[in-house]
Order: structure tokens, then C-alpha cells, then sequence
């Protein structure tokens, strides 16, 4: 084989195992919004965030490819490659379709507990065949617009992430917040059900995210990937500092929930500028990341009273212009504190304006026209009893058979004969139901 | 170092990462057993799913990949490299060391709830050191009597999942259903206790899939590898869809339980394929592997009276069935629906039956024994109690450290003294037993 | 590109592999000590796993790295380096920082249920930043003193988790059991809230240590790294099927806790022998392990009355040592089964009682400051009620919402209209509370 071939093997592999951590990051979102929400509309959230995946990846077969790197068109929009017709790199389709469904799934986390399976996949279908392509376009195409005037987001803090986060808001300012969250001036809190869960979400996310920025090299260079893993690493670790820190200052407690969330800040934040920002600096923007989200979260709430689950419309939208704007300050080659003023940073800025202009307006229209046709939001009484029964019949959980006999246990050395205990063993009726 | 050398190395890494994720897939069998199972059930699921790949790891050392990838009998069956003498590439005994224990994993999910420990460990001692490496010495060892009239199973259709099917699938009907699962006419469901768990578990079964289909090309070859992970991704998320749409047609209501099965039909469906069907193709596949799924769930259960708690038997051998005969359908190079005839179609189904017959008989044949000397499963009062405490002793989830307090907890931030909650706490007894 | 630079972009997908792995092993360890302890010390066992990755991560690129691997001084420290200031290969600095939480997140599952968080941080500052470095500076720098005469310990069965445990072993001194463990002769046993959780960390665990131990060759060298991988694989295997055995044979029942455990015990037990043990040999090794696993664990708790939670120092102490003779006993160019004699037992002896030594001292002479300064044990009141709300405020799981309405749940497929059961439907309250 020529060296040619072996490095083309050498960054499939690399490319391939960065798709294969976004996958999962799939999981991890699947994880912290169940985690993060109440036990009731659980397994609603996992069908949304499966089937966002699924219909992401087969629309960005069908069209959104084609629509994000095919030939330009006035370097807005692409216009060939539908269907992979003329397209060469499979290799690349495969990752890029990984990331998809990153910013729908966004979406799933900030509309759960209130908003019908059908219209959330109808406005998935939009944000993913057609919104987020065009953002793509706009800057990984490579004759973009955006690209054309030197606008840099390495990974996405903007392109998935902001472009997911301004979809969020605008659907949940349509949607409304859930019942009983504000009553009057109070603000109540609706606490998860299954932190844990949320935890390993979070790891799952973390561990996702090394896919995320570091197969964004597309190429296994020695020289830029560890540099892109390492300021992932220390920006997150520090975010995740920060904020625990910051909500022990600030309500005498380390807060688990905001905590768990200011990883997600931190890797967020790192996202744009991962590749052209330091160690020392990443962890400058990790730690600015964590006070953010602490902030961040607190002032949608209590003071603007958007009701978001799981914090993303702050996760992915206020960090994500913070990480795209870090890079006009902590670029070592464009930024403003390695004295090369603020012209990045202006263009960071319109960068940002824009993405927020066209996805606050496209899915904005969307969803107030599906609305119109008919309501996107469940029935009050489908809310109380949960989307889980609402609108799958059945539940995610079902402890009984544990909780009936967990006091008839006995240690594995205790010694007791277990036919003396079976004989003294309370019945658990088998929980059944019938069938057609 | 030579290109050769560097070609070497490259095909490592990625044959190590295929292996890795297959690996990882027995985490994904044993969330998905467990969570689609009852709470009483759960260590007994764990622990058969932990001691099947140990046991399959070792046996296959010693004696199964002599059988499998040995210079051949007849070919039939392999005949040396037993202890791995005088075998040199350790790195792709790796590999096939993590597939062994899929088929026998398959097992346990369908004889989930009521067979004995022991006995079910004798049988995944019969599947792995002898009747699955045979399957796989006709298919996989290159000299087999399939491969010899060109039967095409690229990553394991029938080699894996059909093989596992069909003994689940025989120990069942000699196991019987669960006590309380048909009572006369009456097909009552037995719901699972932790579907997010399940959920977890299906996802890190796709992830592990990229490696179970992209790793059995065993080259980092970059125009095979990605068409591969393509058709893998595309085939799943199609089934996804249509299992989910079907149900909503179906029964009114998107089904979790089956929509999540609907992920690992499409995944099983595209595992014979995923070579040599192109990504539209792949579509197609998963869209009918989806309704498969729900239908062929149904059917086994509702009209054939067997109990299989996971729908195990449905998804690896109705769906390993149908991913194998795909082939002869979908196949750019030798597929009926590409004018090539129906010679490959007619292949596929000697193989199919061939592989069902061998595992029916030598599985069948061998429970049928095992019974005889000793009923394989659990007494009436067991399975009532439950398998972890009957086999275990011991429980699998103790919650009400949590649910006692539960009502005594406070928002971080509502800035009531702690101490003040303190002094008025109900203390919650340490629950302890005693030792020795 | 020239063959030395491919073989750099090889090298580090491996690298760059092993390193996503050991950081996914964080995860094993937040699912393995919080599922087998108690719910109301949940979301602070989740806090210091997360703390414990970010703050040595950061702690490691300030000053760790440097006292790991910056020039000795006398054999014995490192002094240059800090900040990666020259430091060129980013890639093994990576690599080396998913290593060091390691040994500090061993602490915190013996320590669990009772430690103050704050504390505990500080021990960890003083773990990662100084005490590890230097062992690792001993034995992996390459003019340690350990190094000289030539101690070998792979992958870190002694450097990792050899040094954890003691750390564990010295704060759990100074610490004491948790309330109820031991009441005067009875030793009680405080069982784990969700042992699948933990099984999931375990099969996390042992996923990640494929990387520890594979990833540790550094290279992609087509020879070393599948045997390191077949080793882990098999000794594993083999450690589970021993210490199910063997619980089978000393209580009657197969312990699904200690049979989890007894996974740990044969991963921690081949680490530093992984690459220089034989296929055969790890399976001795293994089945050894699993069996000190046992009764260590029996003999810590039930004679010297050492309450370990999660048994990690009987996991990372015990079997940090067996793992590090071993290499003496089965090393097949060193060890004595080989025909070699005692010598390299002997070496290995010195570094076990080298490390046992530097790390008792220092981690317990710096507690025991802590601990005058201020207690490092959350008062009494605080330990019944659960760190999670003396902490943190908050509770790790509500599953209310569910149990509430599990019974007015159907199935999907009875075909009873949705409306009439809501009209029926008890509506559960939300649960609210304010902010602010």
C-alpha cells in the first residue's frame, strides 16, 4: 500500500471512531433529560430522542447532505450530492450524519413533559432536513458565507449547538411552561427523577463530546488532535469547578443538578474554539463557562420564567455563543488577548446574529403554523397523568415486585435456610394484564 | 517501519475498537434483560449475562476456536489450534472471542425469570465450545461447506443471532411459559420494571454494533468500512420508524417496548447485508425488519403460546431469517431485486435451514438430557420469590432510604437553615443484618 | 506523508482510544459506588467522582505531569515540566491525565456514606497533585529508582491502584465505619440501593480497562497489544467465574455483589502483568483473584472490622499487590513458574512495601492534619439523614410520579380508549416547591 492509502486507513479509523462517540452521544441526551424530568413522561423522552436520531439520519441521507455540502448556491444553500448521488466520501457522511440529530435532540430536552410526539417529530423533520443544513452550509461547506468572511466555530458551538438552543426557545416560548412550575410570583422547582441516570448521561455526554471536537479534525494529526482533546478535557474540568463552586457561594450548597450541567457548559463552551485556544486558556473559558450556566439557568427561570427542563436552552444557547465568542478572545492566532484586536470577534458576533435570525425565524414559523392547525401542546389532563400513559399507554417503571419482599431478604451469609424462608415467603401476585 | 508493517498496526486499532464494542454489547444484553424484566428477576439476568461471556471467553481459548477457524474436518468442523497453539494472530482471536458469548446472551433473555442458574450455564457451555464454533467453521473458517457453495453472511445473521434463536428458542418450549403468563385463553403481559435501563441498554447495543458489522471487515478498508457503518446506521433507523409507526397503526399508540425491539431488528436484519446492500437498500431493509418485529412478537406470543420475556426468539431469529434472505434480495452483486436470479436467495435459505436443524437437534437433543437428570427449572415457590432470592439471596434495588426522605428535602436554593431541618428530621433507621 | 509520520498518526488513535476508555472508566466508578451503596448518599458519591476526574485533570497540567515525568531529581521527583511548559507530545500527556483520578476515585467508594465532601476534595488536591506523581515518577519516568531496579508493574497495578487503596485504607482508619455498621460483636450488613447500576459500572469498568491496560503499550504494535488484551479478557473471565464459584461453595449461593467485585479483583489483578503473563497464565492469575477477592473482602469487614463500602481496598489493595507479584510468579521472562527464580518476586516485594509506605505516611500524616483542623466526618445527625440532603439538599431519585399511577396503567394493546381512563384518573399533584 502507498502512504497515501495507509493515511486515508489511518483517518477513516480516526473519523469512524469519532461517529461512533457522537452516536453515543445519543445516549447520553437520552439519559439526562429522562434523568432530568419526572418519572411520568419518561418513556415519551426516549421515544423522542430515539426517533430523533432515526429520522435525522435517513432525512440527511435523503436531502440534508445535499443541502449542507453539496455545490454551493450564492453560498447559502447547497444544491447536489441528494440521495449521496456523486458523492465520494462516505466515510464523511457517516460522521457528519452522527451530528444531525445533536441539535433536534436539543430541542426534545427543553419542550419535555408538555409537547406531542407528532408535532415535536414534525418540527425534527424541519430543524434537520432543512434549518440545520443550511447553517452548515453557511460555515463547514467551505464556500459559505460565513466561511467567507472568516467566521471560525471548529466543532459547533453555533452551528449545532446555538442553531438547536434557538430552535428550544422558540418552540417553548410557543408551548408554554409545564403546569404547576409558576403559580403567580412563585417559581417552583420540579425536580428529576432518576439523578443517577442523569450522572451517567452526563459521563456518556463527556466521553461522546472527545468524539465530537476530536473527529472534527477529520485527520489523525499528531499534532492538533491531542491539542483539541486537551483543552476538552481541562475546559470542561473546570467548568464543572465553577460551577459547583459557585452555587456553594451562592445557596451555601454544592448543587448536584447544576453541577452535572456545568460539564455540559464547559464542554459547550470549548466546542467553537477548541482547536486554536490553549490549555492554560480553555481552562480560563471552562471556568467563565460554569457561572454562566449557574446564572444562566437561574435568570430563564426565575426572572424571564421560560420553562426549560433540563437547562438546555442555557446549555446549548447561552454557552454556545459564549464558545463561539471565546474564540475572538482566546484564540492564540485571532484573539483579542493575544493582541489581535477585536475583528474576530465582530465577526464571531455576526456569526452568532445570524444563526439566531435564520433558525428563530424558520422554525419560529413552523411551529406557530403547526400550531395554528393543531395545538403542539398535550391536553391538561394528558400533562397531570403523563405522556408516558398519555401517550404510549404503559410506564417506565415497576418496582412492586422488589418493594413487596425487599424486607424477607436475607444476606447471602446470614446462614438461614432458604427453604425455611420460603416457607414463610408472602406471595407477590405476578402483576398481569390481558391481551387482546 | 515497512507500508506493511503500517498496514498491520492500522488494522489492529480498528479491529481492536470492533472488538472493544462488541465487548461493550453484553453491558447492552444485560440492561436490556434486565430492564424488560421483572425487579426479582434482576440479579439472576446479571449474573448469567456476566458468567456467559466469561465462561464463553475461556472455553473459546481452550477448545472453540480449534473448532471454528482450525485447519478443517471434512468441512465441518475444525481440528487444531486448540490453546491457540501455533496460532499467530492473537488480535483476531480477540475479536471472535467477544462475538462467542452474543449467541449464548441471546439465550437468557428468553429464558429470562424461571430457569435454573446451573443448568442454563451447562447449556451455554454446550453452545459456545461446540455448537456455535461449528456453525461458525462452516461460514467463517474459509474452507466450510457453506462458504464452499457461497452462502454470504458478512458479520452474522444466522452465524450469531439465527444460532442463538433457534437455542432459545428450544430451551423455551422445554421450559415452558412463566406461572401466570397465559392463563386459559388469556395472554396476559408481563411488563418490564426498568424500561430506561432497557433503553440505555438498546443504545449501547447499536453503538456496539458499528463494531459487531464494521470490525468483521478486519481492515480499515476506507471504501468498505463506511458503506458498512451506513447501511448499519441507516437499516436501524428505518426500523426504528417503521416498528414505531406500525404500533401507532396498530394499537394507537407508539409502543416503547417494541419500538426499542424495533432497534434491534433493524440492527440484526442489516448484519448479514451490510457489505454488499447499498444505503437506499439498507433502507428498505430496516422498514421491513420494524414490522417483522411487532408482528412476529405477536404472532409467537399471542397465537404460539411461547413465553419469550424479551423478544428474543422474535429478534435474532425471525429478523436473522430475514437479514440472511436479504441478501439474496438487496444484494448489489448477487440480489434478485439487481437481476442476478435466485440462486443466491436459494443459498441463503440451505444455509438458513441448515444452521436451524444442526442447533435444534444438538441444543435440543442436550436440554432434552439436562432435564431429564434434573429439572432445569426452578421450582413453583422460587419463581414466585423470585430468582435473585432464590438463587441469590439477596435483591437487586432498595430504594426507601430515598422514599422515607423523600418529603423532607428542600430546593437548594430556598435558603431554609439546614440545620433548622435537621432538628426535625424523622430519623430513618439504618436497615442492617447481622453476619456470621 | 513518511512512514515515521504515519506511524505517529497511528500511534496516537491508539493513544487517543486508550485515553477515551480510562476517562469512561470514571463512569464505572460513579455506577459502581453509587449502586452499591445507600440512596440518600447518592448525589454526593456522584459529586466526588466528578470533582475527583476535573480537579486532578487540572491539578495534573499544573503540576502533576511535571513531578511525573519532568527530569528527575535523585530517582525520586520530577522538577520540570509544570504547565507543559516544553513538554512536546500532548497526546501522552492526555493519555497520562485520565490515569490520575484513578487512584483518587478508589478513596471515595471506601470512604463513602460519611466523609465530608470538602475534606474529602482536599485529600484528593493532595492525592493527584503530589503523592501519585511521585510514585509514578518511581516506576514510569524511566530513571526512577523503581524503574533502576527493575520493578515492572505495566500498566499499574501497583503505581494506580496499589496507591489508591492505601490512600482508602488510611482515611477509612481515621474515619471509622458508618453508623450501624458494626454493633458489638455483630457485623451488619448495609446493602447496595441499585445493584444494575453498579453491574453496568462493572461492565463499564472493565470496557475502560481495556484501554488502561491496551493503551499503556503506547504503541499500535500489532504483537503486544492483542496479547494485553487477551490477557485482561481471559483473567477477568476468569476471576468472575472464580469468585462465583467460590461464593457458591462458602454461602450456598451464587453472591451477585461479590461475584461483581470479583470482576474488579481479576482486572486489578493482570494489570501490571498484562503484557508479560501468558494466555494460560492469566487465567491462573484470574481464578486467584477471584478467590483473594472473597475472603479478603470477608476478612477486612468481618475480622479487622474495616468498613469499605464498595470493598474497593480489598479490590485495588489486595489485588494491587497479587496483581504486582504475580508478575514475579508468572512473568514468562522473569517469573519463578518459568524457571527464573526469586529475583523478580523480590523486586516486585520492594516496590509493593516502597509504595505502601511513602503513601501511608503522607496521605495519613496529611489527614490526620486535616482532621485536627476540623472534623473530616459529617456529624451524626448528617449521616442519618443522608449526605445527599445534608450536602446537597436534594434527593437522588423520585420515583412518586410512577408509583402513583403504575396501577391505572394499560397495556397498549387492550384497546381501551385513552379518554375514558383519563376521565377516571386520580390526578396526581405535582410536587412543587419554591424559589426564592
Amino acid at each position: 500500500m502507498s502512504p497515501e492509502e495507509l493515511a486515508l486507513s489511518i483517518n477513516l479509523v480516526w473519523v469512524m471512531l469519532g461517529a461512533f462517540l457522537v452516536f453515543f452521544m445519543h445516549a447520553g441526551f437520552a439519559m439526562v433529560e429522562s434523568g432530568f424530568t419526572r418519572s411520568k413522561n419518561t418513556l415519551n423522552i426516549l421515544m423522542k430522542n430515539f426517533l430523533t436520531i432515526s429520522v435525522s439520519a435517513i432525512l440527511f441521507f435523503i436531502v440534508g447532505y445535499g443541502l449542507m455540502f453539496g455545490g454551493t448556491m450564492g453560498s447559502f444553500i447547497g444544491v447536489d450530492g441528494f440521495l449521496l448521488s456523486e458523492v465520494g466520501d462516505i466515510g464523511f457522511f457517516v460522521f457528519q450524519a452522527m451530528f444531525v440529530a445533536t441539535c433536534a435532540t436539543i430541542m426534545s430536552g427543553a419542550v419535555a413533559e408538555r409537547m406531542k410526539l407528532g408535532s415535536y417529530m414534525l418540527i425534527v423533520v424541519a430543524m434537520t432536513a432543512v434549518v440545520y443544513p443550511v447553517v452548515g452550509h453557511w460555515v463547514w461547506q467551505g464556500e459559505g458565507w460565513l466561511t467567507n468572511i472568516g467566521f471560525s466555530d471548529f466543532a459547533g458551538s453555533t452551528v449545532v449547538h446555538l442553531t438547536g438552543a434557538v430552535g428550544a426557545l422558540v418552540v417553548v416560548l410557543i408551548l408554554g411552561p409545564r403546569l404547576g412550575k409558576y403559580s403567580g410570583k412563585k417559581v417552583n422547582v420540579i425536580p428529576g427523577h432518576n439523578i443517577p441516570l442523569g450522572a451517567l448521561g452526563v459521563f456518556i455526554l463527556w466521553l461522546g463530546w472527545f468524539g465530537f471536537n476530536g473527529g472534527s479534525s477529520l485527520a489523525a494529526d499528531p499534532e492538533l488532535v491531542p491539542m483539541v482533546i486537551g483543552t476538552t478535557l481541562l475546559s470542561t474540568s473546570a467548568a464543572l469547578i465553577s460551577s459547583a463552586a459557585y452555587t456553594k457561594l451562592r445557596f451555601k450548597r454544592v448543587d448536584a443538578s447544576l453541577s452535572l450541567n456545568g460539564v455540559l457548559a464547559g464542554l459547550v463552551g470549548i466546542t467553537a474554539g477548541c482547536a486554536e485556544i490553549s490549555l492554560g486558556g480553555s481552562i480560563i473559558v471552562g471556568l467563565i463557562s460554569g457561572v454562566i450556566l449557574v446564572e444562566g439557568i437561574r435568570f430563564l427561570d426565575a426572572k424571564l420564567k421560560i420553562d426549560d427542563p433540563v437547562g438546555a436552552i442555557t446549555v446549548h444557547g447561552l454557552l454556545g455563543i459564549w464558545g463561539t465568542l471565546a474564540v475572538g478572545l482566546f484564540s492564540t492566532s485571532t484573539g483579542v488577548f493575544y493582541g489581535h484586536g477585536l475583528s474576530q470577534l465582530g465577526i464571531q458576533t455576526v456569526g452568532v446574529l445570524a444563526v439566531i435570525a435564520w433558525v428563530a425565524v424558520t422554525i419560529g414559523g413552523f411551529t406557530l403554523l403547526l400550531n395554528a392547525i393543531s395545538p403542539i401542546r398535550v391536553a391538561k389532563e394528558e400533562e397531570i397523568a403523563g405522556l408516558d400513559f398519555a401517550e404510549h399507554g404503559s410506564n417506565a417503571y415497576d418496582f412492586k415486585e422488589t418493594l413487596l419482599t425487599n424486607d424477607d431478604m436475607e444476606s447471602p451469609a446470614t446462614g438461614l435456610a432458604l427453604a425455611d424462608r420460603l416457607n414463610n415467603l408472602t406471595v407477590s401476585q405476578t402483576k398481569s394484564k390481558t391481551v387482546q
